[in-house]
């Protein structure tokens, strides 16, 4: 993409609004703009995060045997009505009514439409187990939304629904979800500690939270430090098998938020110098229910035996849009975002240092036009603005390599790269810069 | 896919409610679940093709060099006052009452909002042409919704707005977008005409839908034979050349909806036996509307000389979940939908006829392996039912082809290949079939 013909509008001043650091520098970088309270739009290079977290939650649910559906954005109130859900949502839920007087809802989570629609269709324990899922736009009306995305009140969601015949199925079907969660997390450059949680609105008596440490996070958490270091299951993991042992090793090590802290456990169980205090982030939290919708809306399945059960669900939700927020938050210095390169917007930004001079020009228009040919996403910085203010707004918006190209290396026959975590910089002959980068 | 795992929930019998074929057979076939009036979930094959057709027009939206973001679905109102749009709409407006009694919209369209954004950010002409478009979920409350997703509440369209400095600049932005529909929509497999139309709420001075042909069509159309046959430009147009001339030769030719036919031009105009009458669907419009909203909206650049002047803008919307049901009407016959290869669910049916016999199964598996490791799309009918059903539902969803595996076949070691469009069948030996369709 050439920036002259781009849309990336950055800002010199720090919005005064913003209260935190990923919120102040998605606003700087031109990565959103609000609308109203909590609605944001999402302007080009945010877009493109965007897009890029969505892909990679998607690409591992569907490792995990996970099926993609998209339920829409409004759900009639029946719905919820069956389930106990309306009256006791409350004032979070956006509540409409239309032309027709009926009262549609703005859906906050899907757990009553996705029985709905499973009941509507299975019959049989044989189509078990099954997850759907669908990333879709959710609603909360916060009565203070703040942090931009971080607590914003449009947001957008990855949530999954098991189904399984018992206890037995639903415990591995919770499993394939904590697994694929720290994949999906670490393919975005995080490391998340899953831990107990509280079940909230969503109910049932098993609930993981995914906390992604940070300074400036949103909440206290205690864990054991040997969380912080396990490794993640590879690529080959197999979800047929049974991830029980691996989800064990983890669980069994003391990690809880502050809700259902136990100081007094923490402190028997975890050894001094392993006891982790810190702030965290939630980007993730699944949950086991149960028979709580099930049993509501009669959705049920014939057992081998022929009897009819209602079946056993659980509920997996990922931040989708607050997890740009995140990553910012875990990954940004003085100068701007950091990104974790399988989420920046672009790969690199190709720096012009003197749009206008032939040699200097021919040179970019080279180097763009084969690190394009080689499907590298590149953001070719070929405007008129000073040396100075290009080096401000690439450290900005944080893409993992600078190539930047000037008269001066060019006589010499050489480029200088930039890595944008490290600020560590090399000078590379064009060519050699070509094998680096394509 | 394993459809054994997979969640295909087809439909014996006809629904009642649906009048047109594409709504029957997008519920026979499982590609929706109706949740409300006029509002549709996307079940695991619906969600596919939906997802194809939206990649589609993203590649020629991004060809002909317009810029992707993403605005959110709720808007404030006070931006639809600024334009007197707020009182102008109607009833089909959905509009909202939050907890803090503000009243936000579920937007059927985004001008304001998309003018808004530019007004924030851009102050120079140099900034110009600038081409800004998202694919996103909107809503109209319409009295009556029918016909599926044809003419639904809740459903997704691509729209894109153009910023130019002057009308020669707005015309040749006009022109790329009409460059680029006919492009998308040849892609999907449909021939399109772009007649005069009317611009309804959207305003302005310059307009046209664009028409697929199809006898269940919704509208008359009337046009010049020669529209039919016409080439649409390659994957190599230059987008940055001026598309006067090519589009010229189109709009010469009389093409017209009944909302604005003339009977007497249509007959002085057109020779009789190049006089086309048809039903037609409309699949996309773009409008050239001047300065509308950047008047009201101050939505200035300042000119190369300095002084200040309302950007000229258009238009341009493709309905990317109604394309589902149009592609349908365009394709389908007695026996189920026919799928256009780039929007098929899968490339292929690849079709067990005896579970459980080694042999089959074998070749079945070998198929399976080496299809989806050459990154082929393949629904694997793997279930127990028998060949009859398995044929019927194969037809029903309309994938591109069917390969057919069974006992009688592999001791001459061969498969059968069958054409879906056409009917055509052929005996081929398995690496024949792995070399036509890997």
């Amino acid at each position: 993409m050439r920036l002259s013909r781009y849309f990336l509008p950055t800002l010199k001043e720090t919005p005064a609004e913003a209260q935190i650091v990923s919120h102040r520098l998605m606003l700087r970088a031109g990565l959103i703009r609000q609308e109203a309270a909590g609605i944001y739009a999402w302007l080009p290079i945010g877009f493109r995060v965007l897009k890029k977290i969505e892909q990679i939650v998607r690409e591992e649910m569907n490792r995990a045997g996970a099926i993609e559906i998209l339920m829409p954005t409004l759900q009639p109130s029946e719905l919820w009505k069956e389930t106990g859900r309306y009256d006791a949502y409350g004032p979070e839920m956006l509540r409409i009514t239309d032309r027709h007087e009926r009262e549609p809802l703005y859906g906050p989570t899907n757990e009553d439409m996705v029985t709905e629609i499973f009941r509507a269709y299975v019959r049989s324990y044989r189509a078990l187990p099954l997850n759907l899922y669908h990333i879709q736009w959710k609603f909360r009306d916060e009565i203070r939304p703040r942090f931009g995305v971080m607590r914003g009140r449009e947001f957008l969601m990855k949530d999954a629904y098991s189904f399984d015949l018992d206890k037995e199925g639903a415990r591995r079907s919770y499993n394939k979800m904590y697994v694929a969660y720290l994949r999906a997390f670490q393919r975005m450059g995080l490391t998340t500690i899953p831990m107990r949680a509280e079940t909230g609105p969503i109910g049932g008596d098993l609930s993981h939270e995914f906390i992604v440490l940070a300074d400036t996070g949103e909440s206290q958490v205690f864990c054991h430090k040997d969380l912080l270091d396990m490794p993640v299951p590879e690529e080959t993991v197999d979800f047929d098998s049974d991830l029980e042992a691996f989800v064990q090793q983890r669980t069994r090590l003391y990690a809880a938020t502050s809700d259902v802290h136990d100081a007094a456990r923490f402190e028997s169980e975890v050894p001094e110098d392993k006891r982790v205090t810190a702030r965290g982030i939630e980007v993730g939290q699944i949950f086991y229910f149960g028979t709580k919708y099930s049993v509501p809306m009669k959705a049920v399945v014939a057992g081998p035996d022929g009897k009819e059960v209602p079946i056993e669900g659980g509920s997996y939700g990922i931040g989708v849009s607050r997890l740009v927020g995140a990553i910012i938050e875990a990954s940004h210095d003085e100068a701007g975002i950091i990104w974790p390169s399988p989420v920046a917007p672009f790969d690199l930004s190709l720096i012009n240092l003197k749009k206008g001079d032939a040699k200097t020009d021919a040179a970019c228009e080279g180097l763009y036009a084969k690190l394009t040919a080689a499907r590298k996403d590149v953001l070719y910085d070929d405007t008129d603005d000073r040396p100075g203010a290009k080096f401000a707004t690439h450290d900005l918006i944080g893409n993992p390599w600078q190539v930047i190209v000037g008269p001066r290396g060019l006589e010499k026959g050489t480029v200088e790269a930039k890595n944008r975590a490290t600020g560590a910089r090399e000078e590379l002959s064009l060519e050699a810069a070509l094998n680096r980068f394509a």
